[in-house]
């Protein structure tokens, strides 16, 4: 932590801050700046946030922190990289781009029985399909809970995949553990403390989406609460921002993945669907992120989005979706991926 | 619902649009334009989420929303504007400006009950400290729970004051309810879903926060969960959104306060301590947003900032506060408040 | 500056920079910390782009700028304030408030002459008008240019007002110098240096306005590049920042004024209209902008809002101008002003 | 354009605003909703302006435009696509994908030369330096101006490459483009509509950056500027755009690529060092590029990043360019580029 003194504080003030940075602990040098001075706090991390309450005393002009403040979630403590186990075929994180398709909700059993068996023709490696939908509105469509965790199940089941879901509340940890083989916690939630801390004691891996106002640093900060409870199975999930452009639902911060990849051990999967909100633009920013670095991808599908009940504008037909499978390969090998 | 056709969509695709609307139960008028079409969708709102999906088919430009998408959060269903009762004698959205002050954390019973004695004495109508504390960082003071709580509430008994303190976890409505007079939601979940519509079943009232990436609208669909399941007593607050700027913590967007007063019935409070997160911004922000025609303040207040475990930079000491509370009398006056 | 230092870096790439620093005539002392090494490099501002560049210096995390990078239009040079004169009567950033009002453009002799009687009758203190226009469509009117200008000179000495409006090409600072008491810098050219340049090295005060993507930091920037051509006279205008939220035209960052008034000398005005970009909002912007310590107030009034060519949106009546003045003096009053 | 009346708006209201559009020349057509009335303007664009304005009326809840605002930039018009021709060999929206390579600034000849040769051996298609440089601090280096510009062109002409530079005045146009093939017009100056509409009247293509806060319509209204004076030669660039966060210097808008190809005939372009502000990121956003759609790309190469009069940090050593491109071929290969 550097502590900045204003231009004309004087050496009582300074004398202060010193001594309470050596009450807190730290060792404190001095730099005498031609216009300031500029105290450096040494020590380990512990009470950084009371070291940022300095900036209230009236000598302080600003308070620097200088350390990252995650460290499980660092690329430093397993600099080869974090492979992520979905099941016993499907693994996030290695070699091979693993690609997550299926419908936004799950919204019966021949919606999502169709899908899957489609996705899975189509080469993908798991179903997705919400059953506790986050809706903006109390009044759009708000899942088929429990049921619809039964009926993505047993799609997944029939066709040969594995199933992701989205996780709401923390009381629903277990039941939706049971059907699902990764949990996901959606952008709204990224920041859901308490739900965070619950999936941090669970056995599943977690899928974590990047809140549309959520920085780097921040994102890199919830995958910690995850890890810091014992799980260390998260992938992270681009997903868009949320920016002045409107033109688009969101702006895809692709670069995110080399920055992610160097500061971060966990996997990065992007979600191009619902970064632009708008099926003819999911497939150009599939390939971008490929290219750019991402270990895999996660795409709506709908049989007939028309109907859907939810994101019908972003989500591509099962053709569509093919296709884009199809031309992804020649993009997977130029990254030298599989 | 206005669907606008592309420029050189065919009749055909015209037609399908048509009968897609009319089957879904609107009534379809047809404007033909001299470069493109338009088909106004009459009816009312339900089923609005599939009309938006229209927007796939190959003739169709965009869809545009003509009504806002709440309904009981909207000054339409009571002009006269809501008057949320906290206990007897505070209420919020009436004539009588209200201030809720105190520290960020319930730290300790001396830090809590000297807090709760000083802002009773400045003026204050509710004492604020969290218990739940929602930080960015896992190894950051998490508040102290239950504890927490009890001592709170404790503090603002002495002082004679009803207090407020935020809720995280559905799992602990009851808990908190037990000892809160009014629960606040965190700006981090004013998009937490589970969390809003239990808090809608519940009998206090609520004090929402709008989050740091949430647009007017979709603060208003947070405040309708709340709502449409039975609890009435919702008090908005302005905390400061997330901008390019950066010598703020966040941006104060006291534009809002028209409005929200223009869109709702809901009283709307300011919080400008979260907002500039510097202590000497406090006090202007403090005077602006009650001339724009805020309900109230929320302002952090600590005896010791430079110690707090959160926050302490933005906290003013007792002295400054009582000042600001003195300062402030002329503007309440000056707009016809009390 | 502060370079620190990757956590694995070695001796000898800690040794490169000590060197590279001393070589361009700054002193290095190093902090040696538990996790990473950090070097202060002290000695005046000269050379600080290359001293940034050393970031791409393999052992180097990061380069933390220490001092603000303005100089002239820092509060330190002139702890008092600035007073801008616009004539012998008009002085922004003294006691009084200084209202500037009027169209949008100027579209006719009627119609800017009814505007300059309507403003000064209000109690206005400043005619504006734009005769060259800065329109997002080269389709939309642009402005009556010279003779815009005339007209503008000619209303304001006929109602007793001295005027403002917008300069757009370096090419034009004489002829609009000409015809105004003070020119305006519109936000779309807040960064063309080469006009700010140029406007430097005039005797006409300059109102500048902030751009919707510019920081506090850069705004400053701008000034300084006025200021050190020469030119002391500059008034800030804060006019709403581009955000996500859409409600209104701009965002109103009323925190930037004690942000600017706590860092620069500069007085600073603030444009409710084009913040708000609707009517309806502009009285109670007024009033917050006020107590929260600005200098003036810049409102669009057009006798015929409904026929603007620009603008007619965010444009208040001559009536209701009227009466928002009448309202603003008792919160002038209130904020100790005149 | 579509005009929702309010809910409770009167037939007498609903006269005024259909007797005002037809007095503006357009023909409405009402629509009775269950809850509000909308009005439907058919006729040519002229006039717009006003018609928003309409937005004042007391009846009147919103007017949201249906057509969009540029005709000359618009896919629909050419929709084969533009190629823009810079000399005989080098051609941008071809099958072909351009490189444009160099340093920031202009430093010396031997800086400017020995980047012209790097990047023309590693296969670079057009040299860029700044002769003019937009630079936030009046104190930072401003560029070598005529010299720059004459070092440049024989930098150009020694390596066989042709180049582009950096126009910012109004009144340098001619001497710009007697020095260069190509003008480019910087992000700041996006909406520096003086310039655009010189550069409208020149005969040399202009390269367009997108400004860090310009939306995709804006960005398409500005090459309509240029466009409509007669210069159909505008090359798009993408650069990045401001957002919240600050990991990396702006956030780069791939998802802009799809939309503007969509959108538009212009060819566009991506500079990823300007975007992320960091040379290792540069390569990953630059085959995302590409496969995203682009047609060429910008990247800042310099002999000596470290001792860069600026951007330092963003540019790419030759070495590291050459691998770069070696690399990138690829990735042209799989997106059927050349």
């Amino acid at each position: 932590m550097i502590i900045v003194m204003k231009a004309r504080s004087q050496e009582k003030e300074l004398r202060e801050v010193v001594d309470r940075i050596e009450k807190l602990g730290y060792k404190a040098h001095i730099i005498h700046g031609v216009e300031r001075n500029v105290i450096g706090a040494v020590g380990d991390e512990r009470g950084k946030a009371q070291l940022q309450s300095l900036e209230v005393l009236s000598g302080v002009e600003k308070v620097v922190p200088i350390l990252k403040p995650y460290k499980l979630a660092s690329r430093e403590i397993r600099p080869e990289g974090t492979v992520v186990s979905i099941n016993d075929k499907v693994k996030i994180g290695g070699d091979k781009i693993v690609v997550i398709a299926g419908p936004c909700s799950v919204e019966s059993e021949e919606q999502i029985t169709e899908s899957a068996y489609a996705v899975k023709k189509a080469g993908a490696d798991i179903l997705r399909g919400g059953a506790f939908k986050p809706r903006t509105s109390p009044y759009s469509f708000q899942g088929l809970e429990k049921e619809g965790l039964i009926l993505l199940a047993n799609a997944g089941g029939k066709a040969g995949l594995p199933v992701v879901t989205e996780i709401m509340n923390p009381k629903d940890v277990d039941l939706v553990a049971q059907y699902s083989d990764i949990m996901q916690v959606g952008a709204r939630n990224v920041q859901n403390f308490a739900l965070l801390k619950k999936l941090g004691r669970c056995n599943r891996p977690i899928l974590l989406k990047r809140g549309m106002m959520t920085t780097i640093e921040e994102f890199l900060m919830s995958a910690e609460y995850i890890l810091s409870e014992g799980n260390l199975d998260v992938v992270l999930c681009e997903r868009g921002i949320r920016t002045f452009e409107t033109v688009t639902r969101n702006t895809l911060d692709l670069s995110c993945i080399p920055v992610l990849k160097e500061r971060s051990h966990l996997p990065i999967i992007v979600d191009p669907s619902h970064a632009t909100g708008y099926w003819s633009y999911v497939a150009p920013m599939s390939y971008a992120a490929i290219v750019a670095g991402a270990d895999g991808l996660m795409i709506e599908v709908h049989p007939k989005p028309e109907e859907a009940e939810s994101d019908g504008i972003q989500s591509l037909k099962p053709a569509k979706f093919a296709a884009l499978m199809k031309d992804l390969r020649v993009y997977i090998e130029a990254a030298g991926r599989v």
